[in-house]
Protein backbone atom coordinates (compact mmCIF):
# COMPACT_ATOMS: atom_id res chain seq x y z
CA UNK A 1 0.00 0.00 0.00
CA UNK A 2 1.64 2.94 -1.00
CA UNK A 3 1.33 6.36 1.31
CA UNK A 4 -1.21 7.81 -1.37
CA UNK A 5 -3.75 5.57 -0.80
CA UNK A 6 -4.09 6.56 2.91
CA UNK A 7 -5.09 10.09 2.13
CA UNK A 8 -8.36 8.50 0.26
CA UNK A 9 -10.85 11.68 1.15
CA UNK A 10 -14.01 10.09 2.72
CA UNK A 11 -16.43 11.22 -0.30
CA UNK A 12 -14.38 8.77 -2.48
CA UNK A 13 -14.54 6.01 -0.93
CA UNK A 14 -18.01 6.19 -1.43
CA UNK A 15 -17.57 6.54 -4.98
CA UNK A 16 -14.77 4.21 -5.26
CA UNK A 17 -17.46 1.41 -3.52
CA UNK A 18 -19.92 2.25 -5.85
CA UNK A 19 -17.12 1.91 -9.03
CA UNK A 20 -16.16 -1.40 -7.24
CA UNK A 21 -19.35 -2.95 -7.70
CA UNK A 22 -19.93 -1.75 -10.63
CA UNK A 23 -16.75 -2.98 -12.09
CA UNK A 24 -17.49 -6.46 -10.57
CA UNK A 25 -20.81 -7.07 -12.21
CA UNK A 26 -18.96 -5.82 -15.18
CA UNK A 27 -16.23 -8.89 -15.14
CA UNK A 28 -19.58 -11.26 -14.40
CA UNK A 29 -20.89 -9.96 -17.65
CA UNK A 30 -17.44 -10.79 -19.39
CA UNK A 31 -16.20 -7.55 -19.67
CA UNK A 32 -12.45 -7.10 -19.40
CA UNK A 33 -11.25 -3.86 -20.58
CA UNK A 34 -13.52 -0.35 -20.16
CA UNK A 35 -12.82 3.30 -21.02
CA UNK A 36 -13.38 5.97 -18.46
CA UNK A 37 -16.59 7.39 -20.10
CA UNK A 38 -18.36 4.04 -20.01
CA UNK A 39 -17.30 3.58 -16.41
CA UNK A 40 -18.59 7.11 -16.05
CA UNK A 41 -21.82 6.14 -17.73
CA UNK A 42 -22.68 3.00 -15.90
CA UNK A 43 -22.25 4.78 -12.32
CA UNK A 44 -24.08 7.65 -13.01
CA UNK A 45 -20.46 9.82 -12.40
CA UNK A 46 -18.94 12.31 -15.01
CA UNK A 47 -15.76 10.47 -16.37
CA UNK A 48 -13.42 13.66 -15.39
CA UNK A 49 -14.29 12.73 -11.30
CA UNK A 50 -13.13 9.09 -12.74
CA UNK A 51 -10.23 9.64 -14.00
CA UNK A 52 -9.18 11.91 -10.51
CA UNK A 53 -10.65 9.46 -8.54
CA UNK A 54 -8.84 6.51 -10.24
CA UNK A 55 -5.44 8.10 -10.54
CA UNK A 56 -4.68 6.05 -7.07
CA UNK A 57 -4.99 3.26 -9.07
CA UNK A 58 -3.45 5.07 -12.32
CA UNK A 59 -1.41 1.97 -13.53
CA UNK A 60 -4.21 0.08 -14.22
CA UNK A 61 -5.29 2.79 -17.39
CA UNK A 62 -4.09 2.63 -20.96
CA UNK A 63 -4.60 5.60 -22.82
CA UNK A 64 -7.38 5.23 -25.63
CA UNK A 65 -7.43 1.33 -24.56
CA UNK A 66 -9.59 1.69 -21.16
CA UNK A 67 -8.78 0.48 -17.51
CA UNK A 68 -8.01 -3.25 -16.95
CA UNK A 69 -11.17 -4.78 -15.16
CA UNK A 70 -9.42 -7.47 -13.34
CA UNK A 71 -6.46 -4.97 -12.29
CA UNK A 72 -8.55 -2.48 -11.32
CA UNK A 73 -10.84 -4.24 -8.50
CA UNK A 74 -8.19 -6.01 -7.17
CA UNK A 75 -6.42 -3.10 -6.42
CA UNK A 76 -9.26 -0.49 -5.56
CA UNK A 77 -10.20 -3.97 -3.23
CA UNK A 78 -7.22 -3.71 -1.53
CA UNK A 79 -6.64 -0.02 -1.31
CA UNK A 80 -10.48 -0.03 0.54
CA UNK A 81 -9.20 -3.64 2.83
CA UNK A 82 -12.47 -5.39 1.72
CA UNK A 83 -10.14 -7.95 -0.36
CA UNK A 84 -10.26 -10.27 3.25
CA UNK A 85 -12.92 -11.75 5.14
CA UNK A 86 -14.87 -9.39 7.49
CA UNK A 87 -16.16 -11.09 10.93
CA UNK A 88 -19.77 -9.51 11.87
CA UNK A 89 -21.72 -9.91 14.44
CA UNK A 90 -25.73 -8.69 14.54
CA UNK A 91 -27.65 -7.73 16.84
CA UNK A 92 -31.45 -7.28 17.28
CA UNK A 93 -33.47 -10.49 15.73
CA UNK A 94 -36.46 -8.51 14.32
CA UNK A 95 -37.60 -9.08 11.06
CA UNK A 96 -34.73 -6.57 9.21
CA UNK A 97 -32.53 -8.80 11.51
CA UNK A 98 -33.53 -11.85 10.09
CA UNK A 99 -33.46 -10.58 6.50
CA UNK A 100 -29.90 -9.27 6.81
CA UNK A 101 -28.94 -13.28 8.55
CA UNK A 102 -30.43 -14.24 5.67
CA UNK A 103 -29.04 -11.82 2.73
CA UNK A 104 -26.53 -13.95 0.41
CA UNK A 105 -24.29 -11.01 -0.38
CA UNK A 106 -22.99 -10.21 2.99
CA UNK A 107 -21.00 -13.56 3.34
CA UNK A 108 -20.81 -12.79 -1.16
CA UNK A 109 -18.80 -9.85 -0.19
CA UNK A 110 -16.80 -11.72 2.76
CA UNK A 111 -18.95 -9.85 5.50
CA UNK A 112 -19.44 -13.45 7.97
CA UNK A 113 -21.86 -12.49 10.18
CA UNK A 114 -20.44 -15.22 12.89
CA UNK A 115 -22.76 -14.03 15.42
CA UNK A 116 -26.55 -13.39 16.58
CA UNK A 117 -28.16 -11.31 19.68
CA UNK A 118 -31.19 -10.35 20.90
CA UNK A 119 -32.41 -9.44 24.48
CA UNK A 120 -36.13 -11.05 24.00
CA UNK A 121 -35.52 -14.76 25.68
CA UNK A 122 -38.16 -16.07 22.95
CA UNK A 123 -35.54 -15.51 20.63
CA UNK A 124 -32.64 -16.75 22.52
CA UNK A 125 -32.00 -19.97 21.72
CA UNK A 126 -33.97 -20.42 18.46
CA UNK A 127 -31.85 -20.46 15.26
CA UNK A 128 -31.88 -18.21 12.39
CA UNK A 129 -30.09 -18.65 9.28
CA UNK A 130 -27.98 -21.60 11.05
CA UNK A 131 -27.10 -19.72 13.62
CA UNK A 132 -28.22 -19.82 17.15
CA UNK A 133 -29.22 -16.52 18.74
CA UNK A 134 -27.82 -15.70 21.80
CA UNK A 135 -28.70 -13.24 24.81
CA UNK A 136 -27.21 -9.74 24.12
CA UNK A 137 -25.44 -9.97 27.80
CA UNK A 138 -23.16 -12.67 26.62
CA UNK A 139 -21.88 -10.57 24.00
CA UNK A 140 -18.86 -10.14 25.34
CA UNK A 141 -17.99 -13.65 26.17
CA UNK A 142 -19.73 -15.10 23.23
CA UNK A 143 -17.10 -12.79 20.65
CA UNK A 144 -14.27 -13.48 22.44
CA UNK A 145 -11.33 -14.32 20.61
CA UNK A 146 -13.45 -14.37 17.17
CA UNK A 147 -11.74 -11.19 15.90
CA UNK A 148 -14.98 -9.43 15.15
CA UNK A 149 -14.64 -6.03 14.27
CA UNK A 150 -18.29 -5.18 13.26
CA UNK A 151 -21.30 -4.70 14.72
CA UNK A 152 -24.78 -4.44 12.87
CA UNK A 153 -27.38 -3.25 15.02
CA UNK A 154 -31.31 -3.82 13.92
CA UNK A 155 -32.61 -2.88 17.10
CA UNK A 156 -35.34 -0.87 17.88
CA UNK A 157 -33.90 2.95 18.37
CA UNK A 158 -34.65 2.88 22.49
CA UNK A 159 -32.09 0.00 22.58
CA UNK A 160 -29.63 0.79 20.39
CA UNK A 161 -26.96 2.78 22.58
CA UNK A 162 -27.30 0.09 24.85
CA UNK A 163 -26.61 -2.59 22.51
CA UNK A 164 -23.90 -0.39 20.77
CA UNK A 165 -22.08 -0.16 24.44
CA UNK A 166 -22.29 -3.82 24.73
CA UNK A 167 -20.78 -3.94 21.28
CA UNK A 168 -18.02 -1.88 22.04
CA UNK A 169 -17.15 -3.34 25.08
CA UNK A 170 -17.09 -6.43 22.85
CA UNK A 171 -13.82 -5.36 20.97
CA UNK A 172 -16.09 -4.15 18.00
CA UNK A 173 -14.27 -0.95 15.77
CA UNK A 174 -17.03 -0.35 13.91
CA UNK A 175 -21.02 -0.48 13.77
CA UNK A 176 -23.07 -0.32 10.86
CA UNK A 177 -26.10 1.04 12.76
CA UNK A 178 -29.91 0.74 11.19
CA UNK A 179 -31.85 2.17 13.97
CA UNK A 180 -32.91 5.24 13.52
CA UNK A 181 -31.60 7.50 16.31
CA UNK A 182 -28.36 8.54 16.47
CA UNK A 183 -25.22 6.23 18.37
CA UNK A 184 -22.47 7.89 20.68
CA UNK A 185 -19.31 5.59 20.60
CA UNK A 186 -15.62 6.33 21.93
CA UNK A 187 -13.25 8.19 19.31
CA UNK A 188 -11.78 5.53 17.37
CA UNK A 189 -14.84 2.85 16.93
CA UNK A 190 -16.67 4.18 13.99
CA UNK A 191 -20.42 4.37 12.93
CA UNK A 192 -22.36 4.00 9.55
CA UNK A 193 -25.98 4.82 9.79
CA UNK A 194 -28.23 3.58 7.51
CA UNK A 195 -31.39 5.57 7.72
CA UNK A 196 -34.39 4.41 5.30
CA UNK A 197 -35.91 7.80 6.72
CA UNK A 198 -33.44 10.61 5.47
CA UNK A 199 -33.67 8.77 2.01
CA UNK A 200 -37.55 8.64 2.08
CA UNK A 201 -37.59 12.47 3.19
CA UNK A 202 -35.13 13.66 0.86
CA UNK A 203 -37.53 11.90 -1.56
CA UNK A 204 -40.07 13.55 -0.88
CA UNK A 205 -39.26 16.93 -0.59
CA UNK A 206 -37.62 16.58 -4.18
CA UNK A 207 -40.82 15.12 -5.62
CA UNK A 208 -43.17 18.04 -4.13
CA UNK A 209 -40.83 20.66 -5.31
CA UNK A 210 -40.66 19.77 -8.79
CA UNK A 211 -44.36 19.52 -8.47
CA UNK A 212 -44.95 22.86 -7.07
CA UNK B 1 -44.47 27.80 2.69
CA UNK B 2 -42.03 30.83 2.04
CA UNK B 3 -39.44 31.45 -0.13
CA UNK B 4 -36.55 30.41 1.84
CA UNK B 5 -37.89 27.32 2.15
CA UNK B 6 -37.51 26.35 -1.33
CA UNK B 7 -33.84 26.86 -1.26
CA UNK B 8 -32.86 24.40 1.35
CA UNK B 9 -29.60 22.55 -0.44
CA UNK B 10 -29.45 18.82 -0.34
CA UNK B 11 -27.11 18.34 2.13
CA UNK B 12 -29.45 20.36 4.80
CA UNK B 13 -32.63 18.39 4.26
CA UNK B 14 -30.45 15.36 5.10
CA UNK B 15 -29.69 17.22 8.38
CA UNK B 16 -33.18 18.13 8.89
CA UNK B 17 -34.43 14.86 8.96
CA UNK B 18 -32.29 13.74 11.24
CA UNK B 19 -33.24 17.04 13.29
CA UNK B 20 -36.59 15.89 13.21
CA UNK B 21 -36.26 12.71 14.10
CA UNK B 22 -34.09 13.51 17.00
CA UNK B 23 -36.71 16.14 17.99
CA UNK B 24 -39.69 13.79 17.92
CA UNK B 25 -37.98 11.44 20.28
CA UNK B 26 -37.28 14.27 22.66
CA UNK B 27 -41.09 14.97 22.45
CA UNK B 28 -42.24 11.65 23.21
CA UNK B 29 -39.96 12.00 26.36
CA UNK B 30 -41.91 15.05 27.53
CA UNK B 31 -39.11 17.73 26.88
CA UNK B 32 -40.73 20.76 25.95
CA UNK B 33 -38.08 23.15 24.76
CA UNK B 34 -34.50 22.67 23.86
CA UNK B 35 -31.44 24.45 23.57
CA UNK B 36 -29.16 24.41 19.96
CA UNK B 37 -26.30 23.05 22.60
CA UNK B 38 -28.49 20.24 23.34
CA UNK B 39 -29.62 19.27 20.10
CA UNK B 40 -26.02 19.66 18.75
CA UNK B 41 -24.59 17.47 20.68
CA UNK B 42 -28.19 14.66 20.57
CA UNK B 43 -27.54 15.05 16.78
CA UNK B 44 -23.73 15.12 16.55
CA UNK B 45 -23.61 18.38 14.66
CA UNK B 46 -22.00 21.30 15.91
CA UNK B 47 -24.34 24.21 16.75
CA UNK B 48 -23.21 26.88 14.67
CA UNK B 49 -24.51 24.47 11.78
CA UNK B 50 -27.97 23.88 13.52
CA UNK B 51 -28.52 27.07 14.39
CA UNK B 52 -27.40 28.21 10.57
CA UNK B 53 -29.33 25.23 9.14
CA UNK B 54 -32.72 26.65 12.10
CA UNK B 55 -32.68 30.40 10.29
CA UNK B 56 -35.23 28.93 7.74
CA UNK B 57 -37.74 28.04 10.79
CA UNK B 58 -36.06 31.03 12.97
CA UNK B 59 -39.49 32.45 14.62
CA UNK B 60 -38.95 28.68 17.24
CA UNK B 61 -35.82 30.02 18.29
CA UNK B 62 -36.14 32.22 21.83
CA UNK B 63 -32.64 33.50 22.54
CA UNK B 64 -31.21 32.17 26.15
CA UNK B 65 -34.59 29.96 26.21
CA UNK B 66 -33.94 27.78 23.16
CA UNK B 67 -36.42 26.52 20.84
CA UNK B 68 -40.11 25.50 21.28
CA UNK B 69 -40.08 21.65 20.15
CA UNK B 70 -43.20 21.23 19.36
CA UNK B 71 -43.60 23.98 17.31
CA UNK B 72 -39.62 23.04 15.43
CA UNK B 73 -41.28 19.46 14.26
CA UNK B 74 -44.31 20.67 12.54
CA UNK B 75 -42.04 23.59 10.33
CA UNK B 76 -39.91 21.68 9.59
CA UNK B 77 -42.24 18.61 8.81
CA UNK B 78 -44.18 20.95 6.76
CA UNK B 79 -41.15 22.29 5.15
CA UNK B 80 -39.56 18.97 3.92
CA UNK B 81 -43.40 18.13 2.88
CA UNK B 82 -43.36 14.99 5.64
CA UNK B 83 -46.64 16.25 7.35
CA UNK B 84 -48.73 14.58 4.89
CA UNK B 85 -49.10 10.62 3.69
CA UNK B 86 -47.03 9.06 1.33
CA UNK B 87 -48.21 6.14 -0.89
CA UNK B 88 -45.56 3.70 -1.51
CA UNK B 89 -45.49 0.84 -3.66
CA UNK B 90 -42.84 -1.97 -3.10
CA UNK B 91 -41.12 -4.44 -5.23
CA UNK B 92 -39.44 -7.47 -4.27
CA UNK B 93 -40.86 -9.48 -1.55
CA UNK B 94 -37.61 -11.30 -0.63
CA UNK B 95 -36.43 -11.31 2.88
CA UNK B 96 -36.05 -7.43 3.13
CA UNK B 97 -38.70 -6.78 0.92
CA UNK B 98 -40.81 -8.98 3.84
CA UNK B 99 -38.93 -7.13 6.63
CA UNK B 100 -39.93 -4.10 5.07
CA UNK B 101 -43.47 -4.42 4.90
CA UNK B 102 -43.63 -5.30 8.35
CA UNK B 103 -41.97 -2.29 9.60
CA UNK B 104 -43.74 -0.70 11.54
CA UNK B 105 -42.06 2.68 11.53
CA UNK B 106 -43.15 2.90 7.52
CA UNK B 107 -46.42 3.98 8.70
CA UNK B 108 -45.87 5.30 11.88
CA UNK B 109 -44.42 8.10 9.74
CA UNK B 110 -47.30 8.05 7.52
CA UNK B 111 -44.89 6.27 4.71
CA UNK B 112 -48.11 3.86 3.61
CA UNK B 113 -46.84 0.48 1.92
CA UNK B 114 -50.27 -0.05 -0.36
CA UNK B 115 -49.11 -2.57 -2.85
CA UNK B 116 -46.58 -4.97 -2.85
CA UNK B 117 -45.44 -6.91 -6.21
CA UNK B 118 -42.81 -9.97 -7.07
CA UNK B 119 -42.33 -11.81 -10.57
CA UNK B 120 -41.67 -14.93 -8.65
CA UNK B 121 -45.20 -17.00 -9.62
CA UNK B 122 -45.30 -18.77 -6.35
CA UNK B 123 -45.12 -15.90 -4.40
CA UNK B 124 -47.79 -14.30 -6.63
CA UNK B 125 -51.45 -14.48 -4.84
CA UNK B 126 -49.46 -14.81 -0.87
CA UNK B 127 -50.01 -12.65 1.48
CA UNK B 128 -47.38 -10.74 3.79
CA UNK B 129 -48.83 -8.08 5.96
CA UNK B 130 -52.05 -7.70 5.11
CA UNK B 131 -51.59 -7.49 1.65
CA UNK B 132 -51.75 -9.72 -1.37
CA UNK B 133 -48.24 -10.02 -3.50
CA UNK B 134 -49.35 -8.84 -7.30
CA UNK B 135 -47.47 -9.33 -10.45
CA UNK B 136 -45.23 -7.05 -11.70
CA UNK B 137 -46.09 -6.99 -15.09
CA UNK B 138 -49.65 -5.51 -13.72
CA UNK B 139 -48.04 -2.79 -11.68
CA UNK B 140 -49.46 -0.09 -13.41
CA UNK B 141 -52.66 -0.92 -13.75
CA UNK B 142 -52.77 -1.51 -9.65
CA UNK B 143 -51.38 1.87 -9.21
CA UNK B 144 -53.76 3.59 -11.64
CA UNK B 145 -55.89 6.30 -9.37
CA UNK B 146 -53.60 5.08 -5.71
CA UNK B 147 -51.76 8.14 -6.00
CA UNK B 148 -48.38 5.95 -5.21
CA UNK B 149 -45.10 8.07 -5.57
CA UNK B 150 -42.79 6.46 -4.20
CA UNK B 151 -41.38 2.80 -4.83
CA UNK B 152 -39.31 0.94 -3.03
CA UNK B 153 -37.12 -2.04 -4.69
CA UNK B 154 -35.86 -4.95 -2.88
CA UNK B 155 -35.55 -6.99 -5.52
CA UNK B 156 -31.67 -8.91 -6.88
CA UNK B 157 -29.66 -6.08 -8.87
CA UNK B 158 -30.41 -8.10 -12.10
CA UNK B 159 -33.91 -7.19 -12.25
CA UNK B 160 -33.70 -3.72 -10.34
CA UNK B 161 -33.54 -1.35 -13.74
CA UNK B 162 -36.63 -3.60 -15.48
CA UNK B 163 -38.70 -3.12 -11.86
CA UNK B 164 -37.53 0.64 -12.01
CA UNK B 165 -38.95 1.65 -15.47
CA UNK B 166 -42.31 -0.15 -14.54
CA UNK B 167 -42.55 1.79 -11.59
CA UNK B 168 -41.61 5.05 -13.27
CA UNK B 169 -44.22 3.65 -16.03
CA UNK B 170 -47.01 3.48 -13.08
CA UNK B 171 -46.94 6.87 -12.00
CA UNK B 172 -43.92 6.71 -9.45
CA UNK B 173 -42.13 10.31 -9.24
CA UNK B 174 -39.27 9.19 -6.51
CA UNK B 175 -37.32 5.57 -6.35
CA UNK B 176 -36.03 4.16 -2.93
CA UNK B 177 -33.53 2.14 -4.40
CA UNK B 178 -32.00 -0.95 -2.35
CA UNK B 179 -30.54 -3.31 -4.47
CA UNK B 180 -26.69 -2.30 -4.62
CA UNK B 181 -26.51 -1.42 -8.34
CA UNK B 182 -27.29 2.24 -10.10
CA UNK B 183 -30.77 2.29 -11.23
CA UNK B 184 -31.33 4.73 -14.48
CA UNK B 185 -34.47 6.84 -14.74
CA UNK B 186 -36.14 10.00 -15.92
CA UNK B 187 -34.79 13.43 -14.90
CA UNK B 188 -38.09 14.29 -13.19
CA UNK B 189 -37.56 10.81 -11.30
CA UNK B 190 -35.56 10.70 -8.25
CA UNK B 191 -33.59 8.25 -6.56
CA UNK B 192 -32.20 7.53 -3.40
CA UNK B 193 -29.91 4.60 -2.84
CA UNK B 194 -30.03 2.92 0.18
CA UNK B 195 -26.62 0.96 -0.52
CA UNK B 196 -25.37 -1.33 2.55
CA UNK B 197 -21.69 -2.59 1.30
CA UNK B 198 -21.17 1.31 0.66
CA UNK B 199 -21.19 1.86 4.64
CA UNK B 200 -19.80 -1.55 5.16
CA UNK B 201 -16.48 -0.71 2.61
CA UNK B 202 -16.12 2.55 4.55
CA UNK B 203 -16.31 0.78 8.38
CA UNK B 204 -13.78 -1.84 6.58
CA UNK B 205 -11.66 1.32 5.26
CA UNK B 206 -11.49 3.11 8.23
CA UNK B 207 -10.95 0.87 10.55
CA UNK B 208 -8.00 -0.64 9.07
CA UNK B 209 -6.67 2.68 8.48
CA UNK B 210 -6.81 3.86 12.04
CA UNK B 211 -4.94 -0.05 13.35
CA UNK B 212 -2.46 0.40 10.87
Amino acid sequence: MNSKVEKIPRATIKRLAIYVQTLERMSRDGVELISSEALAQACAVNASQIRKDLTYFGEFGVRGVGYNIEGLIASIRQALYIDRPWNCALVGVGNLGRALLNHREFKQRQYNIVAAFDCDPFKIGTEVSGMEVMCSRRMAEVLAGKNVKIGIVTTPPDRAQRVANYLVEAGVRGILNYASVHIFTPEDVFVENVDFFNHLYALSFNISQKSR
